[in-house]
């Protein structure tokens, strides 16, 4: 297999999220992938049973192997030393290079060590920056990795492994853009991103996801992404959804040896649970008092099992949400799960350009629609985009909102308001209206996602709607209406008079609550 | 065992969601239960094996096993004709009687016939409202439902069997209250409430928890309330949070004889469904295709089967949430799994004092902190409470943002303002404000939530914050303060504004955002 064609291939995508396939010297790897970390010594969970659960890709640390196994684990190879038949990836010890200060290993050794035990997916020797490094010692860093990288990739063999370029950068962002855009001119086929430790331990997701899109968007699709450290089922969605394509971590053996069991929404201790809120072979067998009195070892092999399932499972909702389209809505469900993960929305509704690349046009289901963050989901926007590109020679604007019937033409408040305007109807553009998405043009009205929303009718607050705002604001402006009409509600007036323009207003009789409901039911994917 | 007393013991509690266990003839049964729908005569999954799984109460139909076994019923019992050893609710068949107008069958052959068969929960035969009906017609459905009722109860042994009242009343809620009261006054000792299909085949989950909410507050807390045909892990959480502990649906298996795969969030098709995000046992080993080629009633069974594994995990997650105090955030978050659901948080945020009693003081997890919605929640309104009714004879008012060191006095902030107000400190009252939890008198600190809590840094628009208004208007009516000093921030503007009250503005300098961000850390629990 020739490394440099095809290595990945893209299937389906969803906001920057993609399932994919990643094509190795051991086999086909899905994405997105959550890839274990075996210990190339200490590892008590054999790397086999892992296979065996679903995973087809793991990592383990080239680095310790190398000191632990020598030249044995050359002529063996990295598969045998650990027991795996599935694809591997090694770290190169860049960290453990500046924590032991250890100045014998050098970049082209580590590269050769790796090459010669067979890793599918090879990492240069790199300087990590980990997090609160002056600025300057963090650029030094970068430089130092990008050399490293560079030469790295350049003595490569053509043999089928992949060499991973690391970015580095942290907090810094332009660090990050910078290191990244070097990587890509180097030829790297893919990259891979720290998660700096202090961000994961202080919850500092919003800075993740600012660091994951400042890399990103400096990347050609093309290009899968590696996310170091952040494998919890609490991350797995925002990461996909900014375009991680596999993220590594320890946590389902390290939290298990302090009795602690991954959630879908995050962590607990074994002591504070009543229920397994699992059904994986461990929960459905036991109840947390009895795991807690196993036999140690026992006791840690089991949880780190259901961590695992855990992990699993909500990397296969991620991937299930990507494949009906509806990544967005499970990013924002998700994001209630921790105030501190909450906080990186804005870092996804700032992002509409960005996210829209990878979302498809039209999609087989209704977007649902619940609150303000929606009016900048990227099917959202793109309507918006449409709208504010619409043309009318049309001399009077009839606005009324919209209470569900859809499209908007065949609606029985339309129907009324076309007698109402019988006499001038060559001259009339209707609009329907709702908050998210904005103004819709009857001609517009059964375009994607036009006619195929579910939308909460809980109120927000009018000034809240800014994309609303400004799309009516275009839309004036790009048509010279001699005449605007809307029905009677608060919204369309708070909006009117924002844009300063005068608008009369008439009452349209609203239809039962009971058709309307009808309406809903039906609207719906159940 | 005596029925009468202690049929229902409540083990914990938060909302108005309980955990508790119903003693019954076969065994305790632990709540909140699902209670699968078993055939009486048509059932492929056999119970025996439901029973396995960890279903300790099903539901069977008491109408169809007398037409199909007669006498057989009543000599080998409910127990024999289904299979199943542990606890057996029977629904008299009021639905069926109405439907086929059969009028052989009255309630008193009904009670007759479900004494004789020894289930272990009996329903009289009731003349069920359903939807959209008259009032006049449901009203008197209300009142031969209660005549019946209160015979029936009256002529029951003392057997330890269970009747349970059924309240009818559907979409008009003062029907439903009259029911609830009638029945507990007739002696009931479980109540059950009927879900019309009509609500849940249009997702009108507000009207549900409407209805569910008018019938609980006619209820002492010591009653087990039933919901019938509500069984979704998309409206578990609500309903649960309400205070229904058992709600029985057959749609495990209707679902799946249309390949319908229940999910936490909803149902997919199993055509449109690449991956399962579920370790049961079917789950974890058949992919999608996989189940889809089987022969029918394989696959039927096989779907059925994961379909109850996935309620079970619902029903287990909602226990872990009552046990770990998170039922609230564990709801909130759900209402993003539909539009239709996301429509009913204000049934929750407007029932604060119902949902109050069944909520701990105190609990050993800090609370979440979203958005709006949670101004509302009991723990937050508990605080709001005792802040309206602090009393303090001093001169000024000093209110600084929450910067999230906690509890207060320990803050920077804090010790800054001391060196500022050093010369009257005795005649000052400092407080800190969160827009959620309102002022925070630094006397009031250390009190449950005002330190334990986990808050996004997300701004709201500060009139969406009426509780603040309301808190910080009684504050200053309560309290005579000559002066009063604020630091310098929008949203404490916008309400001194807004109470008229005359504040003089000062800076403060905000902690580096590094500190911030340790302590948040340090505050959260992972």
């Amino acid at each position: 297999m020739d490394s440099r064609y095809e290595m990945f291939e893209i299937k389906k995508s969803d906001l920057a999220g993609r399932i994919g396939v990643l094509h190795t010297n051991h086999g086909r790897v899905e994405t997105p992938a959550y890839v274990p970390v075996i210990h190339p010594v200490r590892q008590s969970i054999p790397a086999g049973k892992i296979r065996q659960m679903g995973f087809d890709l793991v990592i383990t640390n080239a680095y310790i192997t190398l000191k632990q196994h020598g030249d044995r684990a050359a002529s063996e190879g990295i598969h045998g030393i650990i027991g795996y038949d599935g694809a591997i990836m090694t770290d190169s010890g860049g960290y453990q290079v500046l924590e032991y200060g250890d100045i014998d290993t050098d970049y082209k050794r580590m590269a050769d060590f790796e090459r010669r035990i067979a890793t599918d997916f090879a990492i240069p020797l790199d300087r990590p920056t980990g997090f609160g490094l002056p600025k300057k010692k963090a650029s030094s860093y970068v430089d130092h990795t990008l050399k490293v990288s560079k030469e790295t990739l350049e003595a490569s063999a053509d043999n089928g492994q992949i060499w991973i370029g690391p970015i580095q950068g942290s907090e810094y962002n332009d660090l990050v853009r910078k290191s990244t855009r070097s990587l890509v001119s180097y030829g790297f086929k893919m990259l891979a991103l720290g998660s700096p430790v202090e961000f994961m331990e202080s919850y500092e997701y919003r800075l993740l996801a600012g660091m994951i899109v400042a890399a990103k968007k400096e990347m050609p699709q093309s290009i899968p992404l590696h996310l170091f450290g952040a494998g919890h089922p609490l991350t797995i969605p925002l990461a996909v959804a900014l375009g991680c394509d596999t993220f590594d971590s320890a946590s389902y053996m390290l939290y298990a040896k302090h009795d602690r069991y991954i959630t879908e929404d995050g962590t607990s201790h074994l002591g504070e649970m009543a229920y397994f809120p699992c059904n994986c072979e461990v929960c459905s067998r036991f109840r947390p008092k009895e795991i807690l009195g196993l036999p140690r070892e026992d006791k840690i092999n089991k949880i780190a099992i259901h961590n695992l399932y855990s992990i699993k499972a909500e990397v296969d909702r991620v991937k299930q949400a990507i494949h009906e389209g509806r990544l967005w809505e499970y990013a924002l469900k998700k994001a209630r799960a921790h105030p501190k993960l909450f906080e990186s929305l804005p870092v996804l509704t700032s992002s509409t350009a960005f996210l829209s690349e990878g979302t498809p046009r039209f999609k087989e289901n209704a977007i649902f629609i619940f609150s303000g963050e929606d009016q900048f989901r990227p099917e959202v926007a793109r309507f918006h985009s449409m709208v504010r590109k619409f043309r009318t020679a049309k001399k009077s604007l009839v606005i009324i909102p919209d209470w569900g019937t859809k499209p908007f033409y065949l609606s029985p408040e339309y129907r009324r308001l076309r007698r109402r305007f019988a006499a001038s109807l060559d001259d009339v553009q209707f609009c329907q209206y709702n908050p998210y998405l904005g103004l819709i043009p009857l001609e517009l009205s059964d375009v994607y996602p036009a006619s195929h929303y579910v939308m909460s009718d809980s109120k927000g607050n009018p000034e809240d709607f800014a994309e609303f705002a400004r799309t009516l604001a275009i839309f004036l402006r790009n048509n010279k209406f001699k005449a605007i009409h809307a029905a009677n509600d608060e919204f369309l007036k708070y909006h009117a008079k924002h844009a300063g323009k005068k608008v009369r207003f008439f009452d349209l009789q609203k239809p039962s609550t009971r058709k309307n409901r009808r309406h809903a039911a039906k609207a719906s994917t159940p």
